[in-house]
C-alpha cells in the first residue's frame, strides 16, 4: 500500500528534525520537509541535506522574500499596523506566508498533512493552522508538541539519539528565537521576569545605543502612494530596500523593544525585538501621512490599523475583514507620495523634515499675519455653532438650576 | 452710568496689554486681568504691576498648578491620551482650567465678558470659548484678534506706542511658544516650512539628545490607581513630581517632538513640543498598564484613548462625553498599581523592567515546559473554533468552485 | 471516605435529571441540585421534589428575578446593547446570574464541581464556565455533553428507563428553547433552514401580529436616569414592571425577531426570539436619550453599546472591561429621565412622543424665523473651516492639476 | 461690461424665485436656473418656464434619478449607513449630487458663483457647500437666507409683490418638507414640540399603518453583490427598482419613522420620515449579509456604518475618507448575492426568510447530535483559552485576597 504524504515546515534545527523523524515512526507518512525563506540567516543548502539524511523523500527550500516584502510587510506598513503600541508584527505576518508555501506544496504533492513544529502556548500555532484552515480546509493538521510524549528539550534530545538524528553541536540558546528580513524576537531565559532588565548581549540585528556612533546619521525615505522606493535618492528593489535599511537602523541602534505582551492564547508573555530597518519605514511613513493625509481620515484610518494589527498578530490574515481593510487602506494611499527626511542617533529614529508635492500643509493659511484665504472672522461662527452642544446644554443645567424650568406638555418626575 | 467690567485673560506681553486698553478705549469696560499660573516660568508680581499699570482695575495671579496636574494631567494621562499618535496636549487641557479661572473671576466680580489674546486661526480660541459656553452661557466673549484693525506685531507696537503701554525690550521671539509646568511648545519661524530641520537651539526645557550624558540615567516611577505617586522610592507632591522629572528628562533630552498637526480649524501646522517629564510619565504608565490590564481592556481603551485625546485637543473638555470617558478610564486603573524603572539616554525614555502586586503576567502559564496550570492540548479546540468562521468560508467557496453545491430551496442567481 | 460533592444546575427536565444520575453514577459524587428562577415558567416546587427523587442530596430553588432585572437587564437597557442589531441578550445575561448562584452554592456547601447541561455546540456552556472562571478559579467544571457517550435524546431516554428517572410525558418538543422573565427563543426545528418561514405557532408570549388587537395601544413609561420607574403614570418594582409590559407588548406582538446570528463558537445558527417588554423598553430609552444626550455622546456610546453587546452575548460579564463599560454607561444616564408614549399595533412599537426637563431639544433654536439665540451669519463661518480640509485639498488637487506647483524645497517624485 | 454669471439652484417655488429676482437685483449677476430632477413630483416642464419668466437668462432641468440611485443610494445601502439607529439619509445625499451637478453647469457656462436657498440653521447648507468646495474651491458661494434682510415667507411674498414674481396661490404648507425618489421628510408645524404625537395626514408616501391592508403581501428581493437586481423573480432597472418597491412598502405602511435628530450645526430638530423602498431594502440587505458575512467582517463594518452615516449626514460626500470607506464597503460585498422573502403588514417589514449561493450558514455545523464536521470536545479546550485572561485574573485577585502574594522583585506599595 502506498504511503501517505504530509509536509513538515522544517527548519533544520533539533525539533524539526526530531518530527521529521517522528512523523514517520508514528504515523508512516513519506515526509516532504519544507524550509521557507523569509530572510532568516541559514545555510539553506545544508538544511536541505539534513532533510533529506533524516529521512525526507523531498526537500524544498523556498525563497519568498520578495513576496514577504511586497505583499505582507508592505501592505501592514500602508496600514501602519502596530500590535499594543509597539510590536512591529515580524513574525505574525510571516506565518501565513509560510503556511500558503505550505498548502501549495502539499497540494503539488498529493500530501494529505501539514505538521509544524509551534508549541501549544503560542500565537504561531494558530497563525499557522487558520491560514492553513483558511487556504485549504481538507488538509489534516498535525502539531506534534500538542500530541506527542516529548516535553522538553533533553527529551528531544534522547529521541534524537535513539533515531540517529544529528544533534547540533551548538550549545541551546537560552533564548527562543525568530528571525526573518524584519525582524528578530527573543523570548525566554531571564526575560521571563519582568523585573529583569534584558542583556544587550542579546542583540542580533543591532548595536545597543550605547554602542551607536556619537555622530547623527541622516536617511532619506522616498515613498510612492505609501509603499517605499527610494533611499537618499536611489531606488532599491523591496527586499533591498529593506536589507539597506536593517544594516543603517543597526548601525544605529535603532527599533530594539523591550514589551510585556498579550498572547492570543490568553496569557502575558515577554519578549524583546529587533526592527531597525522596520521601524525607519514607520517612523517615515507615518511623517508623510500627517503631512497629506487630511484630519478625518488620519483619525479614522487609526481605527483601521488597530484591527489591522490585531487581525495579523492574530493569525487572520487569509480572511475577507483583512482583505476589506486592505481596500481602505489603499485607497488613502493614493497622495501618500514625497520624501522623508529621518535622523538616527543612538537609538532614537525621529522624522526631521517631510515634502510631498501633495502635501496637505499650506503655508498661507498657517501664517500669521494678513492673508486673503483665511478669514479670521469666520472662527466666531465656527465656535459659536461647534459648541452650540455645549451653550444648549449649559443653558438646560441653567434654568434647572434656577428652577426656571416648567415642563409645559406634561408633568414629569 | 457705572461701566460694566471684562475679564481679560492677561500674561504681561504686549499682546495682552495692547487688549486690556483696547478694551477700555473701544468699549468703556472696568478691564479685571488675571493672570493664571499653570507653570510658565514667569516674574508674576511684575505681571500684576504690569497690568495695573496699564490700566486694570483690579488684577489677580491664581496659582493653580496642584489643580493642573491633579485634576487636568493625570485624568488624560491615566487615559493614555496622545493626539495624533505624538502630541501629549500640554497646551490642550491648560485652556478649559483658565477658562474656568475667568469664568469664576468673571462671576465673582459680576463682570459681563471675558477676552482673551488667541488669534483667529489657533485651536486656543475654540478651547478658551467652549470653555466659557459650557461654564457659563451667558458670559459674553470677546477676540480682539478677530475683530480689531490690528493685523500684526507691528500694529500693536504702534497702538502700545500712542497708549503709553510700555514695550517689552527683548527683541522678540521668532517663536510663538506656549509653556506651562507640562510643556512648551514651538510654532512659527523657520518651522513654518516642513523641510526645514528644527534648530536645537529653540529647546528650552530639555539639552539636545547630543548633548545629553553619556551615561545612562535610570528612574523607578511608582503608581498607584494609574496615579504617579514615588520617584525612587521617594513621595512627592503632584507639582513637585512632575517637576522633578522634568529636570530628570530634560537632562537627558526626553520627550521632544517636531510634528505636522491638524488643527480643529482645518489647518494643518508645524511644531514642536517638550515634554521631558510628561513623556516619562506616558511610557512609564503605558508600561506599567501592559503588565496589569488585560489584552480585551487594553485593546478597548485605545478608542478611550484616542476619543479622549481628540475632545481634550479640541476644546471639549467640560462635556458629558469627556465626564463619561474619565468614569471608564478610572475603573480601569483599580490595579495599575506598581513600579516601572526606565532607562534615560540622549533623547530615548525606555521601560525597561516592571512590577505589581497585581501583575496579571504569570511565569507559570507561559514558560515552556511541563506545567498543571495550562494543557497544550486545549490549543487545538481552541483554534478548531477560533478558526471556524474561516473554514467555513474555505468550505463554501470550495464547494463553489467545484460546482458542487446545490441549493435545494430556491433557484438564486 | 466521604464523598465529594457538585453542584449541578438543574431545571427537571430529562437532560438534567439524567446528568444528575450520570454524576452520581461516573464520579460517585454527591449531587446538589440548583434550580434559578430568572422567571421562567415552572413549578418549582415539582423540580426540586424531582431532582430529591432522582438521588440529589439537596436541591436549591433560588428566586432571583429582582437580581436579575437590575442588576443585569437594566445595566445593559442604559448600555443599548443589542447584538448584531436585532437580539436583545435575553439568554447571554442569565447566564452569569446562574453562574454566580452556582458559585455561591458550591462554595457555602464546599462542593468541588460545578457541572451545567449545556450542549458543547452552543454558546451557554462559553457563558457558564467563563463566569465560573471568572468568579472562582479553584472550582472544576463539567459539561457531560462534551464528555459522555450519549449523542441524542434516545441515548438520553434509555439512560433514564435504565436509571429509573421518571420521563416527561409531554412529547419532546421540535424546538429548542429557553425562556426568563425577559424573553423566549426558539431554535432547530424548521428554523434550521434559513428559507423556510418560521410558524407562528412557536410563538409563547406574544400574539402573531395578524391576531393583535385592530386598535393601537398607548403606553407611557417613564425613566429616572436611564432606569424604567413607572407606566402610565404608576410606579412598578422592577420585576412587575417587565411582567407588566410583557403582558401589553405579547398581546400586540411586538418584539419577535427571527435572525441568523453568529454564534461565539464559529458557526451561524437561526433563531426566533420573543421579548414584548424588553423591545418597548429599548424603544423608550432610545427615544428618550435622542432628546436628553448630545450628539457626540449618542455616537460613542454607540461604539460602547457594540462591545457590551459582544461582552454579554460572549459571556464576559464578570470581566474588567465590562466594569469600565457600565462606568461609562452610567455617567450618561444622568440626564436620562423624562416620559415616552409608544404607540403598539400589530406588531409595530413606535415612540410617538417624548418629554424631559433636561431635554436639550430646543424649540428656540430649530425655529424658523427670526431669534435672539441663534444668528445664521454664524454658520458661513462655521462652514468655511467645518469643510477647510476639504477646501484645501481641493486646491491642492487644483494645483496639481493644472501642473502649477513647483515643490521650492526638493525635487520630489 | 459683460455681466458677471450665477448658477442657481431653483426649485420653482416662492423661496428660489425670489432668490432668482435677489441676486440679478443685488449683484447684477446673469441667473442661470437649474432645477435637479431626484425623482420629487413635480412639474418640470412649468419650472423651466417660470425660471425664465423670472428673469433666468437659461434654465436647466436635469433628470439625474439613475445617477443618484446607483451612485449615492445604493452605495449607502450596501455600507448600512443609517444615522441615528433610524434615519435612511434621503435628504442627506441627495445635496451632494445636486452640488455637482450645479458645479459642472458652473464650469461649462463660466458661472463665477453658486446660489442656493437652504436657510443658514439646517444641515443642507452645509452639505451644497461643502461639496461645492470639495469640487471646485474657487467657485463663490451665496446663501441668501444668510445674507438678505427678508426674515420669513411674508417677507418674501412682499419682495416677490415689488418683483412681479408669481406667487403661487396654493396655500402655504404648515410643514417644511424635501423629498425625492428616496424619501421624503416632514418638519416643522406642530412637530416642533416633542411632546405632540404627529398628525397622519402629513404622509404623502404610505400610507397609515392602520390603513393598510389587512393580509400580508410578501416581496422577494434578490441582490447581487450587495446591489438589488430584482423584485419578485423580475430584473428591474435602479429607478424602476425603487419607485416598484416604494409603491408596495407604501400601501402597507413600511417605513415612516419620527425622531428628534442632531443637527451637524449643534441643535436638535424633530422630523418625520417616510422610506417605504428603501427600508425594504435595508432589511433585506441586512438580512442577507447576515447569512452571507461572518461574525468578524458585520462586526466591524458597523463601525464602518456608523462613520458612513455621519459622512454622508455631514455633508463630507466628496472626501478622501468616504472613498475609502466605499472600497471597504465594496470588498465585503462580493458574496452578498441572494434572495430574501420579506413580510409587508401594517407598518412592519420583516425579513423571514433567506438563501444565498455563498451562505456561510451551515445546517451540518449547527444541527444537534452527531457529527462529523464539529468535534463537541473541542469547546473544551477553546473556551479554557478564551477564559485564560478571566481565570489569570481571578487567580490573581485570590491570592491577594488571601494575602499570599509575595513579590519577590521589589517592595511595592
Amino acid at each position: 500500500m502506498k504511503k501517505e504524504k504530509v509536509v513538515l515546515a522544517y527548519s533544520g534545527g533539533l525539533d524539526t528534525s526530531v518530527i521529521l523523524k517522528w512523523l514517520e515512526n508514528t504515523y508512516q507518512y513519506e515526509v516532504i520537509a519544507v524550509c521557507v525563506d523569509v530572510g532568516q540567516e541559514d545555510d539553506f543548502a545544508a538544511v536541505k541535506q539534513k532533510a533529506l539524511s533524516t529521512g525526507a523523500i523531498k526537500a524544498y527550500i523556498l525563497d519568498v522574500k520578495e513576496e514577504f516584502v511586497t505583499d505582507y510587510i508592505y501592505p501592514t506598513l500602508k496600514a501602519g499596523a502596530v500590535y499594543e503600541d509597539d510590536y512591529l508584527l515580524g513574525t505574525s505576518f510571516a506565518r501565513p506566508l509560510i503556511a500558503k508555501k505550505l498548502v501549495e506544496i502539499a497540494e503539488k504533492e498529493g500530501a494529505i498533512a501539514i505538521a509544524h513544529g509551534a508549541t501549544g502556548k503560542g500565537n504561531d500555532q494558530v497563525r499557522f493552522e487558520a491560514s492553513i484552515k483558511a487556504l485549504n480546509p481538507y488538509i489534516k493538521i498535525i502539531a506534534p508538541w500538542r500530541v506527542w510524549d516529548l516535553k522538553s528539550r533533553e527529551d528531544c534530545v534522547d529521541y534524537a539519539l535513539k533515531n540517529n538524528i544529528p544533534i547540533p553541536v551548538t550549545k541551546k540558546d537560552i533564548y527562543s528565537r525568530d528571525s526573518n528580513i524584519w525582524h528578530i524576537s527573543h523570548e525566554g531565559g531571564n526575560l521571563e521576569n519582568p523585573w529583569n532588565e534584558h542583556d544587550e548581549n542579546i542583540y542580533k540585528m543591532s548595536v545597543a545605543p550605547e554602542k551607536a556612533p556619537d555622530t547623527p546619521a541622516y536617511v532619506e525615505v522616498q515613498f510612492s502612494h505609501g509603499i517605499p522606493v527610494a533611499i537618499d535618492g536611489f531606488q532599491y528593489s523591496p527586499v533591498e530596500l529593506v536589507e539597506k535599511l536593517n544594516k543603517i537602523g543597526g548601525a544605529h541602534g535603532i527599533g530594539i523593544i523591550d514589551i510585556v505582551e498579550n498572547r492570543l492564547v490568553g496569557m502575558k508573555s515577554r519578549g524583546v525585538y529587533e526592527t531597525p530597518g522596520g521601524t525607519i519605514l514607520y517612523e517615515a511613513h507615518k511623517s508623510l501621512e500627517k503631512l497629506t493625509l487630511d484630519r478625518a481620515t488620519m483619525n479614522f484610518k487609526k481605527n483601521i490599523a488597530e484591527k489591522y494589527a490585531q487581525l495579523v498578530y492574530d493569525g487572520l490574515w487569509f480572511t475577507p475583514l483583512k482583505e476589506a481593510l486592505d481596500q481602505f487602506v489603499d485607497s488613502t494611499q493614493q497622495y501618500v507620495t514625497g520624501i522623508v527626511k529621518l535622523k538616527l542617533y543612538k537609538g532614537t529614529c525621529t522624522a526631521v523634515a517631510s515634502a510631498s508635492p501633495y502635501s496637505l500643509y499650506n503655508e498661507e493659511f498657517v501664517t500669521f499675519g494678513e492673508d486673503d484665504v483665511y478669514n479670521q472672522k469666520d472662527a466666531e461662527g465656527f465656535i459659536n455653532l461647534f459648541a452650540l452642544p455645549l451653550t444648549i446644554r449649559s443653558l438646560m443645567k441653567y434654568d434647572k438650576d434656577q428652577q426656571k424650568k416648567i415642563n409645559k406638555n406634561k408633568q414629569v418626575i
